[in-house]
């Protein structure tokens, strides 16, 4: 596997002139992170690609679409920490603190138009469908991040709405990573949309843990705070199931708490133990092992090898994870 | 010639769902402006095709990516009206004004998607070459951006500095339409360098023209106050041609004129009488000349017809402009 990390190092950030524009780029691309979606890109063309792991030329041509898409990733961080007006992201200050709200925009911009620069490095044969689904990936990570924005001034959120919001904002980006490393490196397309639905569907589990551990994640492990969506009244799919199921006693008890802006702790507790009551937690707990047995589902359709196997791992992670 | 706002209705941000995405764009597009650089594409592209106006395939080819860049162009102007806190642009509120920041940089962010939706829409032998150029060309026009933002906080900007930011934040847009729309017509590479220059040169010119009209245009025709830029204490190419040429006395007086904060009308009759005293007016109106005729002299290595002659008449009517 390549070191993706070296490779953003090797696009020269650090010394790019003018340094305003440019220093901001290198620091948010080097805080790190999972490298989640240029792994899965990767990791995606080896599993179609002459069945296995192979350090041949057609997995080298995935590294810039690969990079592109973990540029973009860091760029809309970039600008929803911003909008969101976040301090801290994996443990360092945001750009929009360390430096100000116009560096934040400006490089953030110029952090979109590397990730193009990136995938025009694409062969040129294989780059007029890359562009449509990166476009297309790109608009609909916009429209989720708008969902989400509409969702806290909506009074009622329902659990399809939630499921597209997630699926936008988080789920497609996983999926054309996915889609777009398999195309590169010759996947048939019965294959590119198998691996298309087995990144949709580990960016919903994911997103739909995270929900879950928010309120029940284990302290000790879990990086945030736990219960801070229930102080923010997040519309999580815990909030938004409770509010769909629960009996009217419940549910003027839930709204009860929902009003009230104090008294954190007293919060947190009352408001698990109605989910608790209610059941919420098995209701997603199941939502989210279903999209993990879908997951799995599609790695059957596709060659079985090392590749195949480790998404396969990786499914089962994500949905056993703690943290 | 095509009907450049029909043709950006025609894309639906009227429509398009989520509303709090895509209406801000569908405003900041529907503000009008002269629709130069989509304009700029297709005749560069008429002028090298079969020798005239023609309303055949290969123009219409040409749409995709004038309209790109129209967009792109729009969006710069959104993000930058946020990051200059201007409240109006064309006469109507801005996007941040009229929504919020948060709506500014969203919808911004997905205006420049949609930039590049467009561009996928270049014929696939011809987008390779095209993304490259757009992107290089979105890249400086993000570095031009940072330069202008870095001379405010600069003692001294020298000409050369000058030029290179002006080039940056706004001429090689309109090189590039030319070279772009040339190209995708079937310009020889001969042609695109023409166009390309052509574009660069009359963007200079408009922008050093842009600087002398803040001071020395007509009140009844220009459509903002006269002497803005002095007041602002802007580093035009006049207040740097006036900083580089001066005599100890008269430099130690526009400094002391420099760092008076009120009696704005006093502070502009007097800068202005410093230009007038160094030749400073003489000095810009003969650079920006000098690039009028570049851009001209670029025409004669075209086919001459319509569209080479009405390059012809904007360059000579940037030149003499009043407004």
């Amino acid at each position: 596997m390549i070191d993706i990390n070296k490779q953003i190092e090797s696009l020269g950030f650090e010394t790019r002139e003018p340094r305003g524009l440019y220093e901001p780029i290198a620091y948010a691309l080097s805080t790190g992170g999972k490298r989640l979606r240029p792994t899965l890109a990767i990791v995606a063309a080896e599993s179609v690609h002459n069945g296995g792991l192979i350090n041949g030329d057609a997995i080298e041509q995935v590294y810039p679409a690969a990079l592109a898409l973990e540029v973009f990733h860091n760029f809309t961080l970039l600008h929803d920490d911003l909008m969101d007006k976040a301090s801290l992201r994996r443990g360092k200050e945001t750009v929009h603190v360390r430096w100000n709200a116009n560096t934040a925009i400006l490089s953030g911009d110029q952090m979109l138009i590397e990730a193009y620069k990136l995938l025009a490095q694409v062969p040129a044969n294989k780059l007029p469908q890359v562009l449509n689904w990166f476009n297309e990936m790109a608009s609909k990570v916009c429209e989720g991040q708008q969902y989400d924005i509409d969702f806290e001034h909506m009074s009622q959120v329902s659990i399809d709405d939630y499921l597209k919001m997630i699926e936008y904002k988080t789920s497609v980006l996983l999926a054309y990573a996915m889609q777009i490393g398999g195309y590169i490196a010759g996947a048939t397309p019965a294959q590119q949309e198998a691996l298309y639905q087995y990144g949709l569907h580990i960016g919903m589990a994911f997103q739909i843990q995270d929900d879950i551990l928010d309120v029940y994640g284990d302290p000790n492990t879990f990086g945030k705070v736990i219960g801070g969506d229930i102080c923010s009244n997040k519309k999580t799919i815990l909030l938004i199931t409770a509010l769909e199921t629960a009996d009217p006693e419940s549910k003027a008890e839930l709204l009860q708490w929902i009003m009230t802006t104090e008294r954190n702790e007293e919060k947190i507790a009352a408001v698990t133990a109605i989910y608790d009551r209610l059941g919420v937690r098995e209701a997603c707990d199941a939502i989210m092992e279903e999209h993990t047995s879908r997951a799995l589902l599609q790695l059957d359709k596709l060659p079985q090898n090392d590749a195949t196997e480790s998404l396969r791992e990786l499914a089962e992670r994500l949905a056993t994870r703690k943290s």
